[in-house]
């Protein structure tokens, strides 16, 4: 931590604030220049501290954090990206990550579809969720433990790995049942009690961006699984709240090169919740992955205008089959990515 | 609802978008003007029912969702203000509540200390966390239920009430048991599983505003308390976030009077939180006043260099007491609130 | 300008950022510590220097101008408030100075309408648009210097001073002629050429603040004022644009006691154009004299509903009364300001 | 337009709102439904009215102009995109056009090192400012008409089209001389004098994206444009603010297939300004192009050490070979753009 002093600080000024840092245990040196003094701060600060403290002391011009407030997180801590094995699909590595299904788990019958015509495209996780978080009381709120149910013995029928929400921490043990990889949604990205116990259990952790959440913030949210830990953690952006109005949300393409400077971990994009219009999730989701995202998180709905939320971001199968065709063309010229190919022989239920 | 059609809309896409309305159970009718057709919805749209379905049909140009989304929080159901009493004191109406405290509990003798402090200038509600959401997981976490104890008994000896945060369903039992008011943090606004179990409690909730949450759904996530049936809800504005960087937040002191065109519900303000500066926050609690609001949360400390969280925005107690007697100052000639007087015989313990 | 250094740089590193800041003209200094090590520049580091190009050294964590970047327009550089005379009445000082008028100036005989009308109520200032910035091009764009000459001649009938908008610098001799105050609109605020004219001129500039900037570019835009020569700046607050959709713009009225801790020039308040909604115009203006502002810019229309632009935002001459009755109250028990009597041998024409 | 009534709207209120409307020129037709009356205007209503004043009118829900408030810049006016030749080369077509060089003209040596560079890329545009709007008035600002005749020269060599900034409409004559194309800045997107000057001329208007202008904003600023009769407009996303820090600018792909559904307008994308941070514009680039841009602006240096402006966003002269080699390999896999190869007889004074 670096403390600047005003130029013409007091000497009274001055041992108060050197008395007031040793009260806080921390060690100073003041080094004096001919335009004037700082002092530096020698030993780690701890995360703990709130650095208003010492900018509101009476000849302080400006105090600066120096090391950044995460750690675990950080790629200054860990060089090489982070990947692991997901029943024996690898994430964060060379190949591009496609989970694609529905906003909800509606139906078995409907989920069985939905696992069917991914599988077939060559993608190895499913999503849908069970409990839906909506910001009306009035609306679905999602078939809880027999959704569950149904979209595990779908992903079991074509070897899926299920990627599903969890809302409160009452639900983990249920949610771990079933799931492969528990995702936080971004209303609860600083659901701090949540992440808490998430950083105790044995599954990855898919953590998308708060819509207001600078990345620092994110980051933050991150090691609090980590430092429970839980290494396993995916982010996950989604789109950020600006002031246009023409989209649900702006999906902050830029935060994917910025994640990966800072951070280790894999990155993953939602065009689906980033656009909110299933028209633009075929250009953002190409955008993502010339930007350097390790995965997509993409809705597809075989019938969308039937579909009990989130119907109108979802893709048609069409529209999934030529998004998937065209992920195919783009990473053939990526040097580091790869999607997988269409299965040759499908299964079809 | 109304659905703008095109102006060259053809009579097959017509048919299909009925047709497709039909399906959805909303009842169309059409009226054609010489410029245009517009088809209106005569029953009552569900609030579940997502409307970009409707605008993404083939020939429809906009979509108008004329009735608010919330209901119960609405002026327009409810005309009169809302005002309820806690433990004798009435909160919504003529009197300015104030709610102060430091932003932690840290220990009994000091929680005794500050409840003396502002119990002698006639505040009624203390405020202090127990349970506390920090963006670090390093950072100190709160003394949980030993710091509710410590609280309430300071509470009761100073006639005062107690405004405590909740992070997690599973703790409403603990903290309905110490509570008077039970609090909802920024972070938790769209939690929305915490927020229908705070529907069935019998304490008043005081619901913070999320630091980018729209006004519409910050009222959205007051209608999951309201129709849980617990109409005891206090909203209270704590600073958005915005592009500028010389605060911590921006106190939105203009989300004031539009909540009250909106909604019956009172609202508070908690300059505090809302510009993380004690030397903003006596100006800032005047700000809020003038504009309408039906109380204040200020944060207050004996000692704020070495406050446990938050210090350099906690008052120093001179500074509470000049806040106290601007405040009585002002609502002196504004007609519709008043302060209370200082107490003349001070309990000093 | 201070540069911290990675804990296990490189010695080849830290020759090459030393010769590479002896380059650019900057004496640095080493300080070492057991954590780690930084260097200070201890010359004045010229504000044209882009301190990005250190960032992105090899070695280098963080780089942080210690300085403000704005010199003339900061409470460092001059401690006392700034305040000045407009023909007889003072700015800056004990008066609330009101600046009351329509949006644009629509014709002789309304302009006169209003300057009896504010006078009666004791203003000094009269406002009204003569070119006016309207976001689409098929709006009324203002009567030119007809106008001007209306407004003027309003004003010298009732002892007003005239606050008028300048929308390019080729404007600057027309708008001198007839103005006591010239107005740079939000969207000029970053016109730096405009700027640097205005900085030449011997009248006060009332600068509107950009609706997405930043405090400090604003200070800075003023600095391009200040820098040219002239002294006499008013910044305006008028909304702010964030992600709510409930009001036109969002009024920051906590950029007041922001703005008086930065810099000595005196701030005002436009809650017309900050709140877009004349309802929630009287709330607002009380919050921002109560949070410290030195003055108000209202609009006010004799029939808001003919009005030629912003009708919905203009008060009626009985809001406006009773607006400055509600001024009279609060700053009566203000310690620092008063506001004008209204007049008791009204010149009515 | 539709207005929207209250439900039990009182028969004087509505008499008052029709006659009301009727002064305004406004043709109301009422539809009664059995939920509620709207009122829908059969005329076409002039961009100028402001919706507002019939908001505030007693009876009334809410109001929605139907029409978007552009017309010319609308792809509902023109479906076809718009493409137009710049001295043989096309933009808005099949080619993917790449605009590059220094972020300052710095003297006749650099601008022809630069254009030597670019143009052996097949580059068939260069940038570079003479007139430099900056944020600080101490900060270099620009060679003024020296610079545009280096850069006119260097161009002409190459066989390049020139791409400069104009500041000010006084400006005009000397720019037209010497640029190919005109390019008006982020914060003079809404200096609608210049706009309307620019709509006069016989040369393409590069516009740059206000870093906090809604889509709708920047399509109306075009708008001032086109209206003057000069069709010749280019879009440019350059980059929003927003509440996050990590970056300079957040720039906004999403902007890309937005203004493609919206407008026939050609959009540009502009990482080096969206980034401010030279590591981060090839990710970037290769976004946009994925996104369906349909040019780049690209900042490149021989030495950014040097650059008298903006060098840590420029490029290394290696970096942009690197960068245009993955737009030629990126683009093969696109069906609608192409990167032109480089020369293979390069030009090299």
């Amino acid at each position: 931590m670096i403390i600047v002093l005003h130029k013409n600080i007091q000497g009274s000024d001055l041992t108060d604030i050197l008395r007031q840092l040793e009260e806080w245990g921390l060690e100073a040196y003041i080094a004096q220049f001919e335009h004037r003094s700082i002092i530096s701060i020698a030993n780690k600060v701890h995360s703990d501290f709130d650095i208003r403290k010492i900018a509101l002391l009476k000849g302080v011009v400006d105090v600066y954090r120096v090391d950044e407030p995460y750690k675990l997180a950080s790629r200054t801590w860990k060089k090489n990206s982070t990947c692991f094995e997901v029943k024996g699909v690898t994430v964060g590595a060379e190949e591009l990550n496609i989970i694609a299904g529905p906003c909800s788990i509606e139906s078995e019958e409907h989920i069985f579809e939905m696992a069917a015509l991914i599988s077939k495209e060559g993608v190895k996780f499913i999503r849908g969720g069970a409990f839906k978080p909506r910001t009306s009381p009035y609306s679905f709120q999602g078939l809880g433990i027999e959704g569950l149910k149904m979209i595990r013995k779908a992903a079991d029928t074509y070897d899926l790995r299920v990627v599903t929400e969890i809302m409160d921490a009452s639900q983990i043990d249920d949610v771990c049942l079933y799931a492969d990889i528990v995702q936080v949604g971004t209303r609860n990205m600083q659901n701090f009690y949540l992440l808490k116990q998430l950083g105790k259990i044995n599954k990855p952790v898919l953590l998308k961006r708060g819509m207001s959440a600078q990345i620092t913030e994110w980051l933050m949210a991150a090691e609090y699984i980590l430092s429970g830990g839980n290494e396993k953690v995916i982010l996950c952006e989604r789109g950020i709240r600006t002031f246009d109005h023409t989209g649900r949300n702006t999906l902050d393409v830029s935060a994917i090169p910025i994640v990966h400077e800072l951070s280790h971990l894999p990155i993953f994009a939602d065009p689906s919740h980033g656009t909110g219009n299933r028209n633009r999730v075929i250009p953002m989701s190409l955008a993502s992955v010339a930007a350097g995202a390790d995965g997509l998180m993409i809705e597809v709905h075989s019938c969308p205008e039937k579909a009990l939320s989130d119907g109108p971001q979802a893709l048609y199968p069409e529209q999934f089959m030529a998004l998937m065709t065209q992920l195919r063309a783009l990473t053939s010229v990526l040097q580091n990515k790869h999607v997988r190919e269409p299965q040759k022989n499908t299964i079809w239920v």
